[in-house]
């Protein structure tokens, strides 16, 4: 039995008869989540750790999209990984599914060097500015880098991963340079980025990228992924990822 | 008078008349060259320098697109650069275009540190890879970096440029975080990019950089150049490049 409050939904992920508690006002899952969790579903792994997992989105749709027997996520803010945890109850998957509260900047000592051969982040895309300190909330910590900064993420993540292992993260093209730069000094080398546009002739908004844990220089470029075609629908590729067509 | 010798031709670049002196069976310039040009004309400058100028393809595109008073191309190659320089005479340039030979390593003792407001640069593409020392002819100086490595570029274009003043660089995505983590080295900050592909959904195989000297971290992606339409013609703005509609 899952309690489920009244400021809180249900919310159908279709996909395996999956579902996750959401604040209804709070902070939701977005397209980049699913995005993330489709590009990183192809490389098989043995343990999988999703950092900054927020209601758990990305280990419940890993868990459907890939046979990885064990799946962590870790998640700062109290209240929203107490939600994550009743989601991986409702939906059973207390076997393959575990949810820890705890700072990334503690994760080494939480799981151990090494201890992953995947991981996932869909991390705060923007920067601290000044005066945001005063008013803090679960919105703001998902989208800004209050708790953790890109080269928390990065530097983590290579400490976490065993040599060759992959690290999969969504964020802000505006960031990719210095994303790129700080992957590099980890030891974290970019290996494939795709970029993805509202629509062809827009610019990308996202871009998901993979790097593997000292591996050499060499980046791949995919085609980009376009959300909506040209008549403002999703294009074939996105109703795939969505497991509607 | 300008001689043309018997292995060369002059190539029409249907733009202000010009024309360019190059090998029959050499290197020859590609759109690459042409891209570039375009993507650097609008930043306005006094002084460009274009490092690695080959036949001063980039310098006399330069000099129609741009009202540039003084446009300086350096060539270590001596046979292609003495090619560049009747080129020059040959389009009446001689008081705006300035072609030297010389080792891009020794650039800033050349011209001196903060000398310009603008840098191109199509550079060898390619690493040199074991064994091919023994075989290096123009093409193989032209493509592979035996005379020059990308760090060397970005390192003395650093030094070249005035405090914001612009890096324009056609490159391959393949080695776009290489590029990234070295201009931030040397404070030269990416601050545009422009993947260049074939059509759409196929990957780029070019990549157009844009970094300012001392600028702060804020990149933006512009929408990808498509060379061919769905039909395998040129797409508008490729015939636009080549002032051909």
């Amino acid at each position: 039995m899952v309690n489920i409050y009244p400021d809180e939904v249900t919310d159908d992920l279709q996909l395996n008869g999956l579902s996750i508690i959401q604040k209804k006002s709070g902070f939701k899952f977005g397209i980049d989540a699913v995005l993330l969790s489709d590009f990183a579903k192809d490389s098989p792994s043995k343990a999988t750790l999703d950092l900054c997992t927020g209601t758990g989105i990305i280990p419940l749709l890993l868990s459907a999209k890939t046979n990885t027997s064990k799946i962590c996520g870790l998640e700062i803010q109290p209240q929203i990984c107490e939600m994550a945890k009743r989601s991986v109850v409702l939906n059973n998957l207390c076997d393959r599914i575990e949810i820890r509260e705890g700072d990334l900047k503690e994760a080494v000592s939480i799981y151990g060097k090494a201890s992953f051969d995947k991981i996932t982040c869909n991390p705060p895309y923007m920067k601290c500015g000044a005066g945001l300190t005063n008013d803090v909330n679960t919105k703001v910590i998902s989208r800004h880098e209050v708790c953790c900064t890109l080269e928390d993420v990065i530097r983590v993540s290579s400490l976490l991963l065993e040599p060759m292992g992959k690290f999969f993260m969504v964020h802000r093209p505006s960031r990719l340079s210095e994303i790129f730069s700080t992957m590099i000094k980890y030891r974290l080398e970019p290996k494939i980025i795709r970029f993805v546009s509202p629509s062809i002739n827009k610019a990308p908004n996202l871009v998901l990228i993979e790097g593997i844990r000292d591996a050499k220089s060499d980046l791949k470029i995919l085609p980009e992924l376009f959300v909506y075609d040209s008549n403002g629908s999703y294009t074939e590729e996105i109703n795939k990822i969505y497991n509607r067509s």
